[in-house]
């Protein structure tokens, strides 16, 4: 594939479909560039006329005497293939076609938009769009503004991608208005070409890239990108907002993991498991930017809150907490600095609150003060107007101070609305300033979260030794049935081919086999009927438990069957014995496949009520070992694994090796379409935990990934 | 109580501390007053002065040759108290202490108050403050503006209270930004008289005030304002921030629910209970004061949205979806009204895109259309700017629409800063406009939650017929031993005089006794320790459950007494034999005392690990039987309760029958401190309703709460 270069960073331009037309894309476009002062050569393209914006305009891209590596294409659809061949016969390298008309309105147009995506594969081009609001790169070198968007670029170091044109637009300028700076920007419209994962592979690269900033609507490749992503948020904080839901009701799920694993919930599993910052709202992923752009990452999650109210100090010391940050305690010397020159009402426990008599000096002093001290990670500001509403010289002093320490500061100023985007144009170093002090805090803890991540260790994927021709032999002879639910002693085999510990079971036909299996077995067992037609034994009466003699085997089996025949009509296929588990927590350890995402695995706590409480987590493949060990420790029901209230601790580390083995086998046999574990029995000894009960259903991936969809 | 009326409409004002300075308090008040043109006769106070601000002055206010029915008071906090007995003297109803320097400075200051406060009843008069911003009426015939904010209030129908004076003011100003008006603000400061619920009262019976919104940093009398909140919100939205944490962690419990019963839980359930809007944060609660002062209240929750830009009404679905709105199906008159002038490529399936094409006339007819459909609750209308950022045209339309139609309109527009302010200038009926999508769907989620609570019928405090004599004998005889954890036995007895049915229950010394006994109940039974020295008794192995034969009993009672010697040194004092209970749900009903809020009521999942999994409702008295219907719905396992799977479901209304018993036991007894009914089992028949197990733990109310204070 060739390089985006082309596209920002070229050195001569070609509008295609330049307008003199006030209003016309393709004029906004041309004087965008011209305004923005490119640094290159621009060449308006145009046949009905001689000049555009007093620049030489040519009749058609092949007409322009001089090499052009960028085509900016503005012409009606259906004169796009058209135009993409003429560019490939000149050479272009790079195209941007913002023209509307194809994918998005239907099938002729999604024609339309595969012939140009065979145009630019022909020729060796890369193009962005069609349907776009354009792209930007503020490289002094480069300067170029091919957008339509009525606002000029800031130069600076975030990168930003945007799925919707106007929304585009209005981040942009909100982003801008912050006076934060941009690297690039990139309307990307049908992503007929380069899509997403290109440009994040291409702003990996690029030096002045610090952040990098996504407002997505859906994922062309899941896959890629949490490869991507992985990697890139190691050194580069990625800030996305993410719209649109999936109807997880249009499932016909059998399996309570299947039951569970809405659109929503692995796109959330994704994107914290690759290291991306999910913003929650559009202003939410302003408050990040500006945080992200502006500040160091802090070492720990220790926070100072300095104030001159003790009202906003309570707010943002209420969020902090909420967002698993912690107030910093000062050190006596700390304390005793400041009491050294603030007033005696003044509260030199965090937060400092200065009171209202506080001036821009004792800003200045204090926040030194505590900066200096080794138990503050970072600093919260809080100013609020006494009787004036004039911050700028508390944010002068806060942003001296700053500048000297490499523990982030964070503002909160509640002042008149032109302070915010005034105050930054005088000042481009100055601390992020937030008009609330919940925005402070919660960008603080992003800081903090995404410190973190940078810290956790990558994990690995571990490969076990596993009997992979026997799971194939069961799984094909499962498909050759035209697949579904697996019978339990195949699907325990598939367990046990795996690694996976299952309990010792014995399929039985009547009373007599039942009471010599549970005798062989030794009491106390388990009796259930096994029957692929039964989808939740439970459900029907189809398990007994702690059953310790020959005659409740027999009144069990009986009550058990009859029950069946009466409710549901059947008569029981066979029954199965095993041994009643030693104690122990059920946890559950299910798959469901995401037509979009694969596997979806899923742990949590287990047994019949697994959609009731809803304690689980949910990963996307590869899975680390990290990953995993993560699953156990998210979940409520952690803290009876690891001995609730004296018990001993469940071997967690064959829990974890567990979910791994789980990752293993459904990432080797795509036709595991759902899978619950239910419950997987941990206790502390490793050869006592076993799956005790399993529902696999195997299908055709294809197939059943289109069932699945919505 | 002498009314407030002195305060917020007095016919004449002296501002005892008037100052010439530019900048003091003193004289920025007397500036405010005169500036916003007080309707009434205003004096300055100032024993050095001649006349301020060209108003004649006098050296006290006993020298005031007319009535004076309001004194704003400015000088030092320690001639205050004299200042205070002039106005007694002089016949002043009204006082607002603006000055600092009383309780928030330690002991001597609340000395200082203390007498304020005297005085104040000896003369009669009412009191806002001291250490207070002060406050403002807007009636036309009133017109006062006693704060030192740099601002003019805006006309209106907001009621705003803040307790802390520096956030009072930064809210007054974003709100006053947006063109909302208020009827009412004061700045309580200490509230050494007239308190928040004071203010309630005054502006419930206030006619120009629709909305009501509060600033809260602590709760002086909950019990109160639960009664107040409850009776005015049924009438007048109340919107409120509250901050401040109570530490938790500070509490010595040893039940469940008094491990469970955080402040801010309390905080939560009180709120909700009586019908406060609960905003998360100062922007949102903005938002909502916006949305309630400007819009009707909906009828249902179905939303229509209408956009020129799917990226941003996506992120509304989203928002509207997770706050549990829906979104409208349009009925085919008002798809095919719509299609009939929108373009082809334009969506008429809610939400309805115009595409980036739309013009204002557009948005005109298609919000027409939607209001006048009876499948349309109200509508948010997004309008992103393709080009330009100039939406004025467009709000323009929507206000004239929203203006001819009872049902709510929300705007979201992405336009430049300017707009936000100056439309609404313009237009003071404009529909509340948003920045972001988010906002707007979360405003007219709460706008519909509002609603539902006007519906929901009030419910009452049932009165249980009840043995209050024996439950007076059983908790007097443990207090005069001094309180502390009630045994087994007297804990059911206390239940069984408030009607709440327990397990059969016998207690026992030793094997024989207990297989007697078991004999005696019938197989299978439960055998349980009984020391009044064992917290948890399942977490010492004190509990054997399904003993089904003689040989059970034996093996148990010795395994329980031996295990319990060898982990915890105790000789076991009795064991109690229980029949085994019928199959049904367990779930606990438990109380803790909040030092503050009083009896906290629980109700949940129960069973050993309640803490794990928080699956709970809290709620304060008094209890309706509403209340106590809503606690049983709001938890997960609700759905277990009304038949998982095809099981029976349990006797709700027994149910919400011994949520209400309890309630009237634990307001009866304030000396019972703590009580976990865990498990309470809940059947399908009311006669196999019970409570397996209590925990109940009586004191003495004042040093109890001393102890649980944080």
């Amino acid at each position: 594939m060739a390089s985006l270069d082309a596209i920002f960073s070229p050195k001569s331009v070609a509008v295609i479909g330049a307008s003199t037309r006030r209003g016309s894309l393709g004029r906004e476009i041309l004087h965008n560039i011209i305004e923005y002062e490119f640094h290159g050569t621009l060449f308006p393209v145009n046949p009905k006329a001689d000049f555009i914006h007093s620049i030489k305009c040519y009749p058609s891209v092949l007409d322009i005497p001089d090499a052009v590596e960028l085509a900016i294409v503005v012409v009606p659809a259906d004169a796009v293939p058209h135009v993409l061949r003429e560019c490939g016969e000149k050479g272009v390298k790079g195209i941007v076609v913002i023209s509307a008309g194809f994918k998005e309105t239907g099938e002729d147009g999604a024609k339309r938009e595969q012939e140009l995506v065979r145009i630019v594969r022909d020729y060796g081009m890369r193009l962005i769009g069609p349907n776009c609001m354009g792209v930007f790169g503020t490289h002094p070198k480069v300067r170029l503004n091919a957008t339509f968007a009525p606002m000029m670029p800031i130069d600076g170091d975030v990168a930003f991608m945007s799925q919707s044109g106007a929304m585009g637009v209005a981040i942009l300028h909100a982003i801008g208005r912050m006076n934060v700076g941009f690297s690039f920007f990139a309307s990307v419209g049908n992503k007929a070409d380069v899509s997403g994962n290109d440009l994040l592979t291409y702003w990996e690269g690029d030096e002045r890239t610090r952040v990098i900033a996504l407002y997505l609507e859906s994922f062309g490749n899941p896959r890629r990108f949490t490869r991507l992503a992985k990697r890139i948020s190691r050194h580069k904080p990625i800030i996305a907002v993410k719209s649109g839901r999936t109807p997880a009701g249009a499932r016909a799920a059998t399996s309570h993991t299947g039951a569970l694993a809405g659109g929503e919930l692995a796109v959330d599993a994704l994107l914290s498991q690759v290291g991306v910052l999910r913003a929650e709202s559009i202003e939410d992923m302003l408050d990040l930017v500006v945080a992200f752009s502006r500040c160091p990452l802090p070492r720990g999650n220790r926070v100072a809150v300095l104030t001159n109210a003790g009202g906003p100090a309570i707010m943002a010391t209420d969020a902090l907490l909420a967002a698993e940050m912690s107030m910093a305690k000062l050190s006596q010397e700390t304390k005793e600095d400041l009491k050294s020159f603030l007033p005696d009402e003044a509260s030199v426990i965090n937060p400092i609150d200065m009171i209202a008599s506080a001036r821009a000096e004792d800003y200045r002093r204090a926040l030194e003060v505590l900066l200096d001290d080794p138990g503050v990670d970072l600093a919260i500001v809080v100013s609020v107007p006494p009787h004036m509403l004039v911050p700028d010289d508390v944010a002068e002093a806060i942003t001296q101070v700053s500048r000297r320490h490499a523990k982030p500061v964070l503002g909160t100023f509640m002042a008149k609305e032109e302070f915010y985007e005034t105050f930054p144009k005088r000042h481009p170093d100055c601390p992020p300033l937030y008009r609330f002090p919940e925005s402070a805090a919660r960008a603080a803890a992003s800081l903090y979260r995404y410190r973190r991540w940078q810290q956790r260790p990558v994990g690995e994927v571990r490969t076990f030794e596993v009997d992979r021709d026997a799971a194939l032999e069961l799984t094909q002879s499962q498909l050759d049935k035209g697949g579904g639910p697996m019978s339990q002693e195949n699907a325990f085999a598939l367990l046990r081919a795996y690694g996976v510990p299952v309990a010792a079971v014995s399929r039985v036909a009547d009373v007599e086999e039942a009471v010599a299996a549970a005798e062989r077995i030794g009491y106390p067992v388990v009796l259930k009927a096994s029957d692929a037609r039964i989808e939740h034994k439970s459900d029907v009466g189809g398990v007994a438990l702690d059953l310790r003699s020959d005659s409740d085997v027999r009144s069990a089996l009986h009550v058990m069957r009859d029950g069946i025949h009466k409710t549901r009509g059947l008569e029981v296929e066979a029954f199965v014995v095993q041994r009643q588990a030693a104690p122990g927590r059920e946890v559950i350890l299910g798959m469901a496949q995401d037509p979009l995402f694969g596997p979806l695995l899923m742990f949590g706590s287990g047994g019949r009520y697994v959609e009731v409480f809803k304690d689980i987590a949910f990963r996307v493949l590869p899975l680390t070992d990290v990953d995993a060990h993560e699953m156990i420790e998210s979940i409520k029901g952690y803290t009876l694994l690891t001995g609730f209230r004296g018990e001993p601790p469940v071997d967690l580390v064959t829990a974890e090796e567990m979910i791994l083995r789980v990752a293993q086998l459904v990432s080797d046999f795509d036709c595991i379409r759902e899978m619950d574990i239910n419950p997987f029995l941990l206790t502390p000894q490793r050869a006592d935990c076993m799956a005790v009960d399993v529902r696999i259903r195997l299908g055709d991936p294809g197939s059943a990934a289109q069932d699945l969809a919505p």
